[in-house]
């Protein structure tokens, strides 16, 4: 059965009333944004902040195995306190400083990667220095492994005991919208950790630093197998390198109008169930704008030629690492033929009218592979539910974004 | 002497007339974008065509020593052809396939790097099927070292020899913006595959393919120092991981309006020369939407709290890797208040009235370090020059983006 489909975020601030949001309409607030954590990010590298946030009895920790979030249900996560995690991540594992981590660094030695998230400052409880309160967020990863093996086994053992359980997958998943945006940072940087062992300009292991939001190529590795601890220069360790922090992959994801602003492109690749067609979309390669993106990709995957693009809104998607631009584009007038030939992603791309994508939204949206809702005639158009950016792209058009309402 | 500050790229198609034109105004084409190449990125694997459109008369190289670009003039890029860097790069490096070139490779053989940066159709000349032709453009690294050290010194010396020089560092070029935007692309991507040699998941040496746009981790090293030349598995070889692939950072840029829409807020840091002030900036960090990042990147800095964000436009910044994602926010009524006092990155932010920043736009501008305009007078306010995001988002609330003007 397929999981109910969460509600949409909402905006910050939804009830300031603005000069933007009377221009431009209220703020789209896609799926895993609007989280309610401040990052404090600056109190990253502050390892008494971290100690004491760590340790406080309001804690929430998330639990992940492989990936897999520790859940209540497939829209509902489960939190664990600090007594549960302590077997594994240790007593105290932010008691020394930053600088001294990286002074002993032994790669031989196996750290469990703990992330930390933010404070929900509606919560009371913890409080560090006059301006930062709330309640701390950490992510742990509890894959049973290396050093940590038998005490990650007990945890799993004890949580599924009281019938918690390890998420299977992303389709089983559909959390409320703000725990989805908390998942999502917890879920981004527990994988950029994990991909990332090996220093990318020196080829040496890296060491997890700034709670999870850095990694550091240490001048030397204390590990017994290695017969010298002092490394070779690494450049990553003489100025500020992008390799040391997170990485995000930007995405460009686009409703195209036709010239007359009547009709909208749609393509399908072959994965896609019958009947299922999207937006375009692609990554954003090394010096393009956004907008020179945009027009890059259609024209590759369908051969038409854009003028104006606008971007609408955008939305982080956490598998592994993407930030979605989304963007509204038209065709110019002789440039609305469609050619899939130059690349092979799509199998169709076709014009919609907007009468028939109204429709669509209204019955024939679902996750993929899910039913569509009551009301849906087979053969007809199936769409993106209101979680993907596509849809709220398309919605914008069928609107009037392009053409006849007034704002954004 | 300053460099005479180049104009900025006309956006694609700026003569089409379009529902989107007409209700968010003329697109904003910021500098390092409106490249004139079709990248045809969809033919980068293929090295029929890639060996053709290298060995073609009418090909254009731009040569970069240490990431520096050749150049006739601080104004202008100077291009080698095919003859020039031969003896660098061979009579046909892209002879084999990439199975065969991944196959064979040796960790102990330099290879320099060489990216395709795409067909000028502007241009006669090169045809490649049916609808591929133009004038092909590549980047070759022409930096003495290895194998290719006296090849390279040989070719400096004649360049040289014939007045053209490599640029010694950014503040010295100013080119036009449709070269800026093809060194741009350059750039990024010779800086990128300069910075990964090593596999960040398995800490192995990588290999370019894609004509510079990917690395791959091959199963095989035949370099002659290594025992064994099978490796051990890296999950880069069994599905697509972004690791093999250019990274690009999302930026956050913002203006920021008061809530009555009548001041803009700008900052400066302590490397600023006095009177400098510009807009608030930051990285994007894992799973934000760019609203989001907008709005906190702004309270970490300021302390103020902003509503409605909504996004202007979009600039490549290859320096080394940057996507500057420009935006305009509007601060909340009782969110005014500035703090410096979180995140320590500003020396100062301040609200500026309209009529004084729009002043700076006409007398106060320059690249940092240069001179300001004739009629500036010395205390008054400074600001970035018009091919800096910066400016174009400053320009915009002054011209009435949050209040006044009816369109973008
Ligand atoms: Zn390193
Ligand atoms: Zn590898």
């Amino acid at each position: 059965m397929p999981l109910p489909q969460p509600a949409l975020p909402e905006p910050a601030h939804p009830n300031v009333d603005s000069m933007l949001s009377r221009k431009f309409g209220k703020e789209v607030a896609n799926y895993f944004s609007g989280s309610p954590l401040n990052r404090v990010s600056f109190l990253r590298p502050d390892h008494a902040f971290l100690s004491q946030a760590l340790k406080h009895p309001s804690t929430s920790f998330i639990l992940f195995n492989k990936l897999e979030p520790l859940i209540k249900s497939g829209t509902e996560l489960a939190y664990a306190n600090f007594n549960e995690v302590q077997p594994i991540i240790g007593t105290d594992p932010f008691e020394k400083t930053e600088a001294d981590v990286i002074k002993e660094y032994n790669s031989s030695t196996y750290v469990p990667q703990i992330v930390f998230l933010g404070l929900d400052e509606r919560k009371e409880g913890f409080q560090y220095k006059d301006h930062y309160k709330g309640q701390p967020y950490f992510a742990v990863d509890v894959t049973p492994k290396e050093s940590v093996t038998a005490a990650a086994e007990a945890l799993i053992k004890d949580v599924e005991g009281r019938g918690l359980s390890f998420s299977k997958g992303r389709m089983h998943l559909s959390l409320p919208a703000q725990e989805a945006a908390i998942y999502a940072e917890a879920r981004h940087l527990l994988d950029w950790n994990a991909r990332n062992p090996f220093c990318a300009s020196c080829g040496y292991p890296t060491l997890s630093v700034n709670a999870g939001f850095k990694r550091t190529c240490p001048p030397r590795d204390i590990a017994p197998s290695i017969a010298t601890p002092d490394r070779p220069p690494c450049v990553t360790r003489t100025g500020i390198s992008n390799l040391s922090f997170p990485r995000t992959d930007p995405t460009v994801i686009m409703a195209v109008v036709s010239a007359d602003g009547q009709r909208i492109l749609l393509g399908r690749n072959k994965r896609f169930p019958p009947y299922w067609f999207s937006t375009l979309a692609g990554f954003l390669e090394p010096a393009e704008s956004v907008e020179e993106a945009v027009r890059r990709e259609v024209w590759e995957e369908s051969g038409i030629h854009l003028g104006r693009v606008v971007i609408h809104s955008t939305q982080p998607w956490p598998y592994p690492a993407n930030l979605m631009i989304g963007a509204i584009g038209q065709a110019i007038p002789d440039g609305e033929k469609i050619h899939l030939g130059h690349d092979a992603e799509l199998e169709d791309a076709r014009w919609f009218g907007a009468e028939e994508v109204r429709e669509a939204l209204q019955v024939g949206t679902s996750g993929i592979g899910e039913d569509a809702g009551p009301g849906y005639k087979e053969g007809g158009l199936r769409l993106p539910p209101k979680t993907a950016i596509a849809n709220q792209l398309i919605t914008a058009v069928v609107e009037g974004f392009a053409t006849g309402a007034p704002s954004l």
